[in-house]
């Protein structure tokens, strides 16, 4: 009657992972990462490992311990993910992190899944690149904007692989309109639950902000490409598609096959966050509702943060901290906005904006007499 | 700039305490915890000393690595946070936590902060009683209905005195039409706000489901009854103030100096939770919106829990487990439903309350073969 408490693994300790242990604890389930990092956002909230993703010793701890395991980043070693797959369920597949990492793999699998998405070609195929734009990326390893080179018309695609390193592949740039995301989850029975499309404002290839939900984009275009992904895929747990809008149409960019920056807001913004819905889809639980509570909208707090107490002052905010020292554009939390009404949800979002303004301008004045981050921080 | 994290040390880490640090950790506030139990259900998330309340090398490690103390149960040493707001900010202040062990100078406090009470005495000054009904009860150590004897109409309460043990308080029996119960929190400024008054239902004396917000509620009396009692006791932090409802007058019966079970639904009900709150109020953080989402409640689970995949199958449900081993009578956890509506907020509820009953039919029957919970339950 009373079900014993599901130990979910978790193969990564930052911020993802600790938001995963914090929707996990309520419900019973208690998260064991692997981390090789001395400080993990998790390990507030969750046993962590320390070790190499990769590291067998750890990983068999994880499968000694664990119900199921799952990641919180898809640049792991899937080699280790699928010897912990012949030893209890893996969510997602290995295969399916394999296919992501990949940038070529990826968008093949979306092609097969009827997924709409910027033309592409390995660079022996497409040596000129494409009138319009030409976009050489690395097809393994690259984030954030990184390890990729941009061209307004044709390029030598070979040159510029060679330029980068390793394999790469050759897209045709999108003129996109907006970058949208949507965030889904599909549970061991195959039932998919679809948050609303969002869009997604990036500066310097990080994601800066997002408003949820998205003005006037098409949710059931979106839904129907997330469903046939997942459905086609076999995919179980929480997913993120970036998707470039286009004239209306919407071509996918990039799967991250794990909980989504772009989905954060849905903690407070939603009646069940994407943490938790990824909880409930890898343990076999029903999924929750989706509903929104209010024009919602995140903010990340990149490279520092401000006073907290500036930004728990603003109506509609709340503050996310991930334990993480600040450095020069890195994540180190973000700020949900939640409210009644659009325009209240934009006024808080642009007061959060100068209260990271602020902080950036005083900390670049004093970044050499400020002390270093204490150990929890 | 960016402010360094701050630590709360809780006495007691039971459920209370493990909510509270839940809602510290995205606001970077860690929580050590001062608790004796084996099992202590706040360690998911915080630090935990394993000793007594009031050993006295526990409280100098929570003095040493916090930065304000608070409590999660008002039965603690008063002694010891007397110690330890000699070494540091302890909220509430120790004599409050006196005050409102003591029934007698609890009900005393009350009237002189202007608070309607029912009428009371010391058995001496009230040897037989009321006529209308009396009770009397334990001025020290009594909750959850235990330490108290009920008469219809009057009664030699120095014989019940006797009988209970212990100084007692003699108090006339309220004919009241509902119980209610407000939570606010005051902040180090002398800020205040209050959540919606709620309606509360006990069986046996314990509490088992709120209803928020309470239909047709004196919110503005209880709001200033709330508002004079943290002020003239300087509070600091979330109270819960129980209410008796008679004739739409509203009296004062128990305060609890923390957070309080009836204000468990602002966890997904409000846009601030109680817990959220007191961190902020005692960490002298500005206190957060208490706009609440939806009609709400929350059915306590006793003694043990349904299903976890039934309860989460159920819309508008959140399931809230506490990590404590089933035990006959024992709150093991709540469920929070937040609706759209009234009506799908009722029905939710009363669609846990199955649950429960059947989880309660069939563990009657196999009690015995039930095998222990594991360690980590």
């Amino acid at each position: 009657v009373s079900s014993p408490p599901l130990t979910v693994g978790i193969v990564g300790g930052g911020q993802l992972g600790r938001m995963l242990a914090l929707a996990g604890i309520p419900l019973g389930v208690r998260c064991v990462c692997v981390e090789p990092a001395d400080v993990a956002p998790a390990a507030v909230a969750a046993d962590v490992i320390r070790a190499d993703y990769g590291d067998h010793a750890a990983l068999g701890e994880l499968a000694r311990r664990c119900d199921v395991v799952t990641v919180e980043l898809e640049h792991v070693d899937v080699d280790a993910l699928g010897w912990l797959s012949e030893r209890l369920t893996v969510h997602p597949a290995p295969q399916i992190v394999a296919t992501v990492q990949d940038r070529l793999l990826e968008k093949q699998a979306l092609r097969r899944a009827g997924v709409a998405t910027a033309t592409f070609a390995e660079p022996s195929a497409c040596p000129t690149g494409y009138p319009g734009g030409t976009v050489v990326k690395r097809r393994l390893g690259g984030f954030d904007g990184r390890g990729q080179l941009r061209y307004d018309g044709s390029a030598d695609a070979l040159a510029a692989a060679d330029e980068l390193g390793g394999p790469c592949i050759v897209e045709e740039v999108v003129p996109f309109d907006r970058e949208l995301s949507i965030v889904a989850a599909r549970s061991v029975d195959g039932s998919v639950a679809c948050y609303p499309v969002v869009e997604n404002r990036h500066v310097d290839g990080i994601l800066r902000e997002t408003i949820a939900p998205a003005v006037a984009a098409d949710q059931a275009t979106a839904e129907e490409l997330v469903r046939n992904l997942l459905s086609s895929w076999g995919y179980v747990g929480t997913i993120g598609v970036e998707l470039f809008e286009v004239d209306g149409a919407l071509l996918a960019n990039e799967v991250a096959p794990r909980v989504h920056n772009s989905g954060h807001w849905t903690i407070e913004g939603s009646a069940t966050s994407q943490f938790e819905q990824h909880v409930r889809a890898i343990c076999g639980l029903p999924l929750g509702d989706v509903s929104t509570v209010g024009p919602s909208g995140m903010v990340n707090l990149l490279g520092g943060w401000p006073d907290p107490a500036s930004v728990l002052a603003l109506p509609h905010a709340h503050l996310h901290l991930y334990g993480k020292a600040p450095r020069p554009q890195r994540k180190v939390g973000h700020v949900t906005v939640v409210a009644p009404t659009v325009g209240q949800r934009d006024t808080t979002m642009a007061a959060v904006r100068v209260l990271m303004d602020v902080r950036r301008s005083s900390s670049s004045e004093d970044a050499v007499s400020a002390p270093p981050c204490p150990g929890g921080c």
